[in-house]
């Protein structure tokens, strides 16, 4: 497993632009750039510039930064928006495809030799250039395993230095993240990404198992926003891996998380979740009696997250009928 | 697996009222109950009539509703709590107990040896009245599992109804709940519940990697409320459920999950989180443009649930420059 070197490729200005309530302007998409890059992540994912000439002068502007994080944009697989990305100045190029059943018939329409080919091409031109290049496959999950690993494999032998699961739907689970990213560990050499939906409350769960089947990219965003309900939150892997171990995250800046997702909660005009991970309200609150007189005389019994390591504070509440006499020592 | 056969004890109003902004009066208590019960799951969770004289007097009214779900009321395994219990009327009588080093040193410091006396007594007692007898360990994952078979197998013996596994501080991540669950299979014949909190993401990938396992009960509440960020959400479960087959959740009425999670977010003065399973306001949100495009031509291309089946409608964003030319058709 490859949990003692990921790294987090945070796509808040990439899949995070394509939350419903998303407009930031270059100045916004800078400060949550920087904000993003003090905290620590590795790679900060950028929106296409083929998307709009904005999009085209955003993505120069941050990859021209300077920041210690590496910049990355986001294409389809094509030869004019490959070139495009390239001309930005960014480090990388997330090249992506669909190859489920469902995209191939109502979205693009190719078939597995023809993506095959069009990667080729792509992928080919962009080795000739000093870029990072990922590849990845749309609704991986709802693709067949050997359609995927036919696409892997011939793009691990272009040289690719990453390739991309997405689970485009957030229908995988665990189990099933796990066996799909243990066999394509066996069949390349390139790093594995793993970028998964939440829609049905496994996104967090995924990059996880993903991570123990030998993934070491997870794609991350500010409170999970993207399109529907989103992606794997950034303060979400973070909480996981710190249960496993404080020193996994130990490279991160941890008390900034809650001026990340306040600073973008405030920028798409939502309340941070009441139980969002290490920040919503609730997060450190105990209630009942006897959680309330134990975390009292040693906060772990209750408590697999340290507030200090965040920079907040635990409330324990005990004036409620709940709470009982054992909350008075 | 028990994927087909799988029930739901809702602890809104056990679990639920130990959320820090949760003080339900009975009226409130009754009103929950019964769209709960309108919804259909197959048991409800109460607060022990031993933490308050109303508690007492709220368990005892809501047993006696002559709801369609059955009642069952949480307590410490003392021999005055359960008689208390089966004295309200209840169906059944959740009995829990601490077993993690962490939890008996610094809560209720007892040993395994003790702890299997105490059962004893306690089920004993219980199996001489008719009600459902569950038995489960606090904090679970945090205890040796040979401790944890020791005390499953014994009360097991004694003829309990269910075992109940709890993820008490959320420390649990799939594959550990699936080895833990798949263990407690083989070694009894009882029935297996599954109570997980959320602190690092994975309440509901846990309760779901517990029912591949063989669990066929498992613990929910209204938008997850509970201890600090709470525990597996009943939307959550449902929404993971229905993505294997909309046939598992076919026995609930779909529509009610919206009332649900409004009556109780207004109870309890918090928002229904922007990014809530099926109900929060951007789960059917489609915004970029190949995402629009697909949609308009068949939404199944990005969605997994179909807002129709909850009563619920799409949104597709059409307006903003990520979209494109792509999504006008
Ligand atoms: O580039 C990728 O791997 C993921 C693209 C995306 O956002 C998705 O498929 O959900
Ligand atoms: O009764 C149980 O199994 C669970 C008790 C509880 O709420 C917990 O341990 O988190
Ligand atoms: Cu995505
Ligand atoms: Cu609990």
């Amino acid at each position: 497993m490859s949990l003692e070197q990921f790294n987090i490729i945070e796509s808040t200005l990439r899949e995070g632009e394509q939350f419903v309530n998303a407009f930031f302007t270059l100045d916004q998409k800078i400060e949550i750039a920087r904000l993003l890059d003090a905290f620590g992540v590795e790679y900060l994912e950028l929106t296409t510039p083929c998307a709009s000439p904005q999009s085209e002068i955003d993505c120069r502007a941050i990859a021209s930064l300077g920041l210690r994080a590496r910049t990355l944009t986001h294409t389809r697989c094509a030869m004019e928006d490959v070139r495009r990305a390239v001309g930005t100045g960014v480090s990388g190029v997330d090249v992506v495809i669909g190859t489920s059943s469902y995209l191939r018939e109502f979205s693009h329409g190719k078939s597995i030799a023809e993506i095959i080919g069009m990667a080729q091409e792509v992928v080919g031109w962009l080795k000739t250039q000093s870029v990072e290049v990922r590849f990845s496959t749309e609704d991986s999950l709802r693709s067949e395993p050997e359609d995927l690993y036919r696409v892997y494999a011939a793009v691990d032998q272009m040289g690719v230095d990453r390739v991309g699961i997405a689970d485009t739907v957030g229908i995988g689970n665990p189990r099933q993240i796990y066996e799909l990213v243990s066999g394509l560990h066996r069949r390349v050499r390139a790093g594995i990404e793993f970028h998964g939906h939440n829609d049905t409350g496994c996104a967090i769960a995924n990059a996880f198992a993903a991570l123990e089947a030998g993934a070491s990219y997870i794609d991350t965003s500010v409170l999970g926003i993207g399109e529907r309900n989103g992606i794997t939150a950034l303060g979400g892997l973070i909480a996981r891996l710190y249960a496993v171990s404080p020193a996994l995250v130990g490279k991160y800046n941890l008390p900034l998380l809650l001026e990340l997702d306040r600073l973008v909660a405030g920028l798409v005009r939502v309340d941070i979740p009441f139980n969002n991970y290490v920040t919503g309200f609730s997060a450190f609150t105990h209630k009942a009696g006897i959680h309330a007189k134990a975390v009292l005389n040693n906060p772990s019994t209750y408590e697999v997250l340290r507030p200090e390591d965040f920079g907040l504070t635990r409330y324990i509440h005990i004036a409620h009928r709940l709470t009982g006499w054992n909350a008075v020592r």
